[in-house]
Formats: C-alpha cells, structure tokens, sequence
C-alpha cells in the first residue's frame, strides 16, 4: 500500500447530502469520515465507544441533557460512550468524526435518520 | 465528566517547543496530539500501529523510503504500521496526530529527538 495524500476540501467537494459521513481514511480500526449536517439530528447515544467531533467549516451545536457546547471551525469535541447527545447546525456545517469502523450515526436510536456506515469516497 | 470545547489554535497558543506532541483530547484508547515541526526529523516506524498525520497550518513532507507526500492544511495522511517514514518542515508547521495513547514518537528508533508521551494540554 501506498501512502496517499487526502484533502478533506477535495473530499467534501465529491459529495452534497447531508447527515451522510462518508470515510476517508483508517488508522487501525478507527476512521475518519467526513459528514455536511444542518438542521436537527436526533438524541442518541453510542454504548460502546467514544466519538470525536472536529469543526472543519461553520459552526455546530453539540446538544447534551444538561448543556450545549457551540463549536466552530478549528474546533473540537469529545462525546464520551454512553453520553446520549444531539447535533444541530443552524446552516450547514462540514464536520469531521473520528471513531470506530461500525460505529452507526444514531447510535441506539436507530429510524430513519440512519445512514449506511464504512461508505468510502 | 463533561464535555468540553477544545480549540486548536488555542492549545497551540500553550507551547513554543518543536517535535514534542502535547495530547489535547482522547477517544478510547486513541490519543488526538498536536505538533509544531520544523526541520528533518528521524527516520522510523511504529511496529504496532498506523499513525494519522493532519496538517493545522503549513506545509510538511512525509518522507518514505520510495516516496514523499507534501502535505499542506487541511490534508492528512495515514502511515501505515511498520512502515518507515520521517516528517520534515522547511518552516515551522503545525500538525495534528491521531494515534493510540503511548505511541512514541521516534517509534522503533529512539535517540534524542523522544520525547515523552501522554503529555497533556
């Protein structure tokens, strides 16, 4: 295998739907993916790992039971296993999550907001 | 615990020193450092594990024995395990490591240039 350069610009240009991460590198059996969110997601949580949230454009609403952390672009977020949250961007926001292959966007909620996981661009 | 907002640019405010990785956040058991660079690193590999490089701010090449990647902000790449590399910066750059807590730096070469790991910000 050889080692490739990935722009994560040149990878958000390469899709347009939103609430859909898309993976764009594996280190171990952690990935890299890349989602466009805005609107509401849904409450859930993930029970079996931690999840890495990093703003790479815009700005996003990181909604807990208790509190919201506002992250922007340059920013980043640690939504511990178990932690039921909720992300919402008022206009569209481009994020990065760092987790386990696997790992299902909503988590233990499940419905219709399920997105396919381990899809590659 | 609660979450937390973490700003890169803030953390790199915290440190002036080149070549020692300071941990801003962990998922699981993988720690998420960042790195000012400047200069030729060492040659080495990391036998148990792959390594994510993602440059913050400038511009560094990721030397292998048959190849170079130059990787600019906003693009990453995956090493794989065992695979020798060396990073190197005509100027300063600010990156972004993603691996597993206890990665060492100069991997399975050691010297001067280790620095110790697990060292928070």
């Amino acid at each position: 295998m050889v080692e490739e350069r990935i722009n994560i610009d040149q990878k958000f240009s390469l899709f347009a739907d939103q609430w859909s991460p898309r993976v764009i590198a594996q280190m171990n059996e952690v990935q890299f993916k890349l989602a466009r969110i805005e609107g509401e997601f849904v409450w859930h949580a993930h029970e079996d790992t931690d999840e890495a949230f990093i703003v790479i454009d815009g700005e996003m609403d990181l909604e807990f039971r208790d509190h919201v952390l506002t992250l922007r672009a340059g920013e980043m977020a640690i939504v511990s296993k178990g932690v039921e949250h909720k992300p919402v961007a008022r206009t569209e926001c481009r994020i990065m999550l760092i987790e386990p292959k696997g790992v299902i966007n909503t988590g233990n909620t499940g419905g219709e907001r399920t997105a396919p996981s381990d899809v590659w661009i």
